[in-house]
């Protein structure tokens, strides 16, 4: 979820929750993280969404973010085990960076993946994160190791200044293809401002804004009037594997594009279709809103 | 709380949750870090913990666990928010590390920190972390910025290697020494593997081992008869600022001690006493046990 104002995410954790395991195989564990400014809290539990402790916290209590990246795991590399668990966080500049992926990227598997084509050994692949700099992984995911990977090219590219919005979009699509070329990699990424979304393969979104309606779930019966949880100027853009909601238009986004939403505004996309204009309004106060 | 096999700390925790706000004035925040094998996940809350829906979770849910850290926070330097909610987490060696501080260190204190005394300027306390290279404080504690500090401190001194236990002692011990000198350095740090402690001014311990007692809480009127949780191999050390029970042997650590645990036993000690022998027998197979 991305928007521009803090929203709390309980409706659509709702249904999300149900496909760790209830409605969907995807029981290998599952977390959320929520960004408050700078600030990132991170929910983790191996055990399946749809009867974990930690969700039925997540689902009712209300906290509020511009950012927020959930994931639900079915294992295929890695054990089911705590460290195998996404999102993943890493700090980089002074900000933290959140990181959940779906797919399978060869090369990125640590030392007994059976198919390293990005690191031509598996010596080689040890050599990528082993030189005691910059982020390493801690479990034995591809996943985790291609988000350590991304941040070590960022820092490489770009010392010790961030780069700007567009920049950094256009850095991170000339990584996302190459690592995209070699396997499935549709990933959520956030450092609190931007969240950018990969379709390899499957991923939606839907923007809500004024005039709001009621949303009603796919995956359980339950509905809510958004109209009656939200401002005029509140924008709240969800992005998921398949869609959340069987009565809202989501847009499916093309394989292989990569794309940017900020203030709940998908403001920036490549490579298949021009970028929406930026919206024009600043985002509103700081009031509840829901998604 | 560090021990010999994966123990919940459910009771420990009803005690500590009572002083962030109804007991103590603790009442800006607090958080708990469980290690789970070399996994850990981080339990954040700006709420003072006495309310917190999170802290209820905590008191509810026996995650079990051989290093746990909590804090709960009185708000010195750096406002109440997210980003400053202790313990905070960063990844070096491919494992994560977790620290809380209970105090104040000048010098670590971000730009707009009155007593700089450890960097001579605030613009060379900003030139200590922006240089895009390893961790940096995302918050604008000197508790976070103290802790980065120490993690390139390490890094620089080792390189690609994670030193072995002693060595890290020693250089910790070295690292204590210089931050100690100017603030108030009370501070509890882990890797998953060891606690390390840090007695400024006021940090107290206890280490439950067979025959097992009935502890009775000093902030609530709570008692649990640990002989019925626990099995006789089971060893279990549990640091706080002030003893968390009423009626067992807690060991007042002496100011500007530093105590390493391994497995429930307070291994080394620097620099006033000689360390106690290591405990002879190796850690249980994983069964339930509680603190």
């Amino acid at each position: 979820m991305n928007c521009n104002t803090p929203t709390d995410i309980c409706f659509s954790f709702a249904g999300f929750q149900q496909r760790g395991g209830a409605t969907s195989v995807h029981a290998d564990g599952w977390g959320i993280a929520f960004f408050e400014g700078v600030g990132a809290r991170v929910f983790l539990d191996p055990q399946p969404s749809f009867r974990s402790p930690v969700a039925e916290l997540v689902r009712n209590y209300p906290i509020r973010s511009k950012n927020v990246i959930a994931h639900i795991r079915k294992a295929t590399h890695g054990r089911i085990a705590l460290e195998n668990t996404h999102p993943f966080m890493r700090e980089l500049w002074g900000r933290y960076w959140i990181f959940a992926h779906n797919g399978a990227v060869p090369g990125f598997g640590q030392v007994n993946h059976d198919a390293p084509a990005f690191c031509a050994t598996t010596e080689a692949a040890a050599q990528v994160f082993n030189d005691g700099s910059g982020p390493q992984p801690v479990g034995d995911t591809d996943s985790e190791a291609v988000f350590c990977w991304l941040l070590r090219q960022l820092r490489q590219r770009f010392g010790a200044t961030p780069p700007a919005r567009d920049e950094l979009f256009s850095t991170l699509h000339e990584l996302t293809l190459k690592v995209g070329a070699s396997g499935e990699f549709n990933y959520l990424l956030s450092n609190g401002d931007w969240l950018f979304a990969h379709c390899s393969r499957k991923l939606a979104f839907v923007v809500r804004k004024a005039p709001f309606a009621v949303a009603h779930l796919a995956d359980e019966d339950v509905s809510v009037d958004f109209a009656e949880l939200t401002t005029p100027s509140d924008r709240v853009a969800v992005i998921a594997t398949t869609p959340l909601t069987d009565n809202e238009e989501w847009t499916t986004m093309p394989p292989g594009s990569l794309w940017l939403f900020e203030e709940g505004v998908p403001v920036a996309q490549a490579p298949t279709v021009p970028a929406p204009p930026r919206k024009e309004e600043t985002g509103s106060a700081a009031v509840a809103s829901a998604a």
